[in-house]
């Protein structure tokens, strides 16, 4: 049965973006300093078309986040600084320029419909504008048999914490103050009824995993 | 040059109690379950008169918070249930019994006089109504060099933080979600200044170690 999984980088403070965020900062005011943990390993750069890096815990916990990863869910705020309606289809096709490092199909929720985007690589972004569960049929149905990945921001997340469908998670916690910005654990009531499976650390970040109890 | 430190333990959601503290569930409903790495080390139980307890990481932070320690500061929440003025002083004293494991001066802020109360082992409770800034004062000054210790709630450490008044703290990271409660990192406005000086971790608790910038 596949999975719905997240892995998330998040301050101390409990932000996953910073304050502000914008074009010209797309993860908010101190946001990009989240992922120098991630940034700094051979995993990542492999991914992102560059060489070397470091091996070791932190590379194996990103290494691990990509297995498995038939599709992939995010909200529309992680494709792009867009908001409202699309207007031209050429004008923003997304962060990651003509080759995304998904490689799969991604499905992207937002309130404006538009066409699906082919990009180089395999990556699809299909745009859903009928809500979280049939984003999520839709990418179980595509990822046949591999697990699906839900991206960011923290309002995406949420709403499937909330709704019950997440099965792992794992939050990467750096010790990065950042005084505010985007909450990953807010607007969730109650507890929300998962196990901790592992704690382990490097100087640069905790790695909690939680499994759906 | 004494120092302000603290050292508390939060969920990963931020929380450092848990929803609906009462007399009978004075860390609210599941805060109990925040202090388990602790109650189960050696040092925590040394002190607070049991025996056995496992050593290793774990306790060795409990074990340097407690280094060099020459008085306590704490607010009124963490002194007691007791709201508004204190009536009858024989009917609260503390959470802690006859023997209250500080064996130093104590600093509660409070907005109630309240003459002090001298207790067993070297613990005496002063109830401060001019402000943390006098509190500090008065605790630097019995501290005699050494450290000077702040406790909860977070609300009396978020005040210490906005005033710029904290040298060192520890936050140790449990696996927990508690989906409410008292969040540590609130009420703060922008980065705080802090620089991690060590992040290790157990399996039960990741500890992060800060100091002013």
């Amino acid at each position: 049965m596949a999975k719905l999984r997240f892995q998330i980088t998040m301050s101390l403070d409990g932000y996953v973006a910073g304050r502000d965020q914008s074009l010209e900062d797309p993860l908010g005011k101190g946001g990009m300093a989240l992922h120098e943990w991630a940034f700094a390993t051979r995993s990542f750069r492999a991914v992102h078309g560059g060489g070397g890096g470091e091996t070791g815990l932190d590379d194996d916990r990103i290494a691990a986040a990509r297995e498995n990863i038939g599709a992939t869910i995010m909200g529309r705020n992680m494709f792009g600084p867009v908001r409202g309606p699309w207007g031209d289809p050429e004008e923003w096709r997304g962060w990651w320029g003509d080759e995304p490092p998904f490689h799969a199909p991604v499905f992207v929720l937002t309130h404006h419909a538009r066409e699906p985007l082919e990009l180089q690589g395999g990556t699809t972004f299909h745009f859903v504008t009928d809500g979280i569960e049939a984003a999520l049929e839709r990418a179980v149905d595509v990822a046949r048999g591999r697990d699906v990945a839900l991206g960011g921001g923290a309002s995406t997340v949420q709403q499937y914490l909330r709704a019950g469908l997440v099965d792992e998670m794992e939050i990467h916690v750096v010790p990065l103050l950042l005084g505010g910005g985007e909450r990953l654990f807010d607007n969730l009531d109650g507890p929300t009824g998962y196990v901790c499976t592992g704690l382990v650390s490097s100087p640069a970040a905790a790695h909690f995993t939680y499994v759906r109890s």
